[in-house]
């Protein structure tokens, strides 16, 4: 099963034979002497074909090999300084696993621009750029970077349903499912199920899947099917032990990415630094009037848009040199019934968002655990109390404080790596126009 | 935060002052002394209050107490040799968090045996109940022990779609959706993008979420949403290179459990024993042998009905003293397009399923990766070659042999803890006759 040994791996085998396979990424045929590029999840190797030193058959194969060919080669490695890893192999075999048809749709060595439409419809080529790989095993070291926090920390991983009987937050961008011949409807957010997992005991949990939004957004921001990685815990004294959650958890994705992606980030030619902890905090209402200070007017009891985010982005990396920034606060009126308004001024709430470079990254805070107070809420919000019923009952047996947030995997990996559409760091994206591959 | 330290920790506290938040599980009020029992996800710690000992208000609460009350308890650690854990606490003071009603709907402490209904409909109360938390520390250390080989083994993971534009093995047993009023299906099985994922050249990834069947099966082993791990590698030899993956896969979830579970396997009253590797293999059409000198005549070319599972089952554990056995070489009539059948026999094809305890666990093998057999396959299934060509494409364009497998985790777990029904092992688990909560 040693088909695709590193070339790290191979470095150290000098003189030995091996086998690798992998796709042809690039044949050149010179006079004397061939090329071919050999590419695998774990690199690139460079196989070298001296017409003196390979026997004929070999190089006729090497001649009519097509880019995009599945091979296995078996020759001698040989040290090589001009080679990218200080080694070559001396081809004694060839064989062809799977031929790929010409023309190629799309050219994963990338050398012509392909837009990002084109990319997605043809994205099992697409993701055989080395480039393009790259972003999938950051995003997969963040995630077990962030997993790794939450274990230490005592969370349990949880699953929870994606199917629910009803519309979690009253929006209206839901996707609908015919459940048995009832309505049914796929989730926006795992928040309630978590809210009642809390209910049930479990001190620290946290749910890593996918959610659901039917918006019909065509921006660089928005993906009709999303992943987040969702903590809440119990017994929290306020909002902020979320927010201490959420940044550790963050530094410690992050901190496995630099520790397991040196490769990647160098095909991305990228640094990523730690952000430094606490992370800023702004909160509302004070922050009407630093947005007063930046120019930008928002009556009393609004929420955020994107003038607000970019104004804020500006003003906090400035002041306080970070990439990273929570707001709290927020007005209770934009905020789902959940959330637990300020007992001294209950016209905002311990509800945070994390801001990252300018884009919302996740949503959460402190949640209502008071049955009276969440069915006020419910009712406040023009929400009908009955069809609410199997998630509030639970809250008259006894709930603690509790808080959580959820965070949006594929825009943390895209905003981190510089990407230019969220749709970039999901394998198979979803959106309006777009159902397949 | 520390509003719930471990008995453990508390233990090595003897004489000092501590605070343990958590639910009254049952309060004991005798002449002299009353007793309360305060569970939270750590475990169970007893409370003692010797009236001479405490003061009169203390003693007034501890009186009104109802169960599932949360509570705050601040008082002295003492050793106590009759207590569970060798200590108790003297309770200087007692904050309300959150007062549950009266009556409980479900009782935590298990007194009265609810049937499985009540159970899953006040499934928050009935979590509250060790038993059942237990199941699901014991699930999460299994996946994470899972996931932990997975990785160690160069498995990337990745979040494929789990909305699809068609269905993925032509069966009728899929939930619809109305995706921006087109139709779309939930998936059965995260396979198909599993694949294109190979066909990308990821060489080995995994999936771990939600697939859905929308069968109207009331059995005890069905759910309607359940989870998998999903194992998908590339550059294998044949399907036994998937096999030898998913048994060192289980082994290491299994030793994961018995690392981190030793308390929850103790309220379980449950030994787990390591399976020995490799599992037993048996296979088509030997297996219709078998099964005839055990009495069952199957038609050769028939698929396994359950009473061949339940004989199988018997034979392997009496032969090789194993609850695990794959089955290989499926006869290709009963298993999806996408299986590679066996070249010289393409009666059979390289499928296997996994059995544990007399139950299917996984299903899996080999695919086929050669274009022009996979369009015959689909030919001769009675299926449709263009609406899956955005599966089929990439396959023109150089694609390995590989394989991989789906593993229910919620089966899995059920089987592994003895539990009567798969439903139980699902935080809040989905059917034909349950959405909510």
């Amino acid at each position: 099963m040693e088909e695709t040994p590193t070339p790290e791996a191979l470095s150290k085998r000098l003189g030995e034979k091996v086998s690798v396979s992998g796709w042809v990424h690039d044949v050149r045929l010179l006079g004397g002497i061939s090329f071919i590029l050999l590419r695998n999840s774990e690199g690139m190797v460079q196989v070298t074909a001296p017409r003196k030193a390979v026997p004929k058959e070999v190089l006729d194969q090497v001649g009519s090999l097509h880019p995009e060919d599945v091979i296995r080669c078996t020759g001698v490695v040989k040290e090589a300084k001009v080679a990218k890893n200080g080694f070559e192999i001396i081809p004694e075999r060839i064989d062809m696993i799977s031929a790929s048809a010409t023309p190629l749709p799309l050219d994963p060595r990338g050398v012509t621009d392909a837009n990002i439409d084109t990319r997605l419809n043809w994205r099992t080529l697409d993701l055989r750029r080395p480039e393009v790989q790259a972003v999938f095993r950051v995003q997969d070291a963040l995630v077990e970077g962030m997993e790794a926090y939450l274990r230490a920390s005592g969370f349990l991983r949880v699953f929870t349903p994606s199917i629910l009987g009803g519309v979690s937050e009253g929006g209206a961008e839901v996707f609908k499912t015919d459940y048995y011949g009832k309505p049914a409807f796929l989730r926006q957010d795992p928040q309630l199920h978590r809210q009642l997992a809390i209910a049930g005991g479990l001190g620290r949990v946290y749910d890593l899947g996918p959610s659901w939004r039917a918006e019909l957004s065509h921006t660089p921001r928005h993906i009709s099917e999303h992943r987040t990685i969702a903590p809440e815990l119990s017994f929290i004294h306020d909002e902020r032990d979320t927010m201490r959650v959420e940044e550790a958890m963050l530094v410690s994705g992050i901190r496995k990415v630099n520790e397991k992606c040196r490769r990647e980030l160098d095909v991305l030619q990228l640094d990523l630094e730690e952000p430094r902890t606490p992370f800023p905090e702004l909160a509302f209402p004070e922050l009407y009037d630093i947005l007063k200070k930046l120019g930008h007017v928002l009556p009393r009891g609004s929420d955020l848009d994107r003038e607000s985010e970019r104004l804020l982005t500006e003003y906090v990396k400035q002041e306080h040199d970070s990439d990273f920034f929570f707001v709290n606060r927020f007005p209770s009126s934009v905020k789902p019934f959940y959330v637990m308004h300020v007992d001294a001024e209950p016209e905002f709430a311990r509800s945070v968002d994390l801001v990252y470079k300018g884009l919302e990254l996740s949503s959460g805070g402190q949640r209502e655990h008071r049955h009276e107070r969440i069915m006020d809420q419910i009712s406040e919000k023009g929400l009908d109390q009955e069809s609410l019923k199997w998630f509030t009952e639970p809250f008259r047996f006894g709930v603690p404080p509790h808080g959580g947030f959820s965070l949006g995997i594929e825009r943390l990996t895209a905003w981190m790596l510089g990407l230019e559409n969220v749709k970039e760091a999901a394998l198979f994206p979803r959106g309006p126009e777009r159902l397949q591959p």
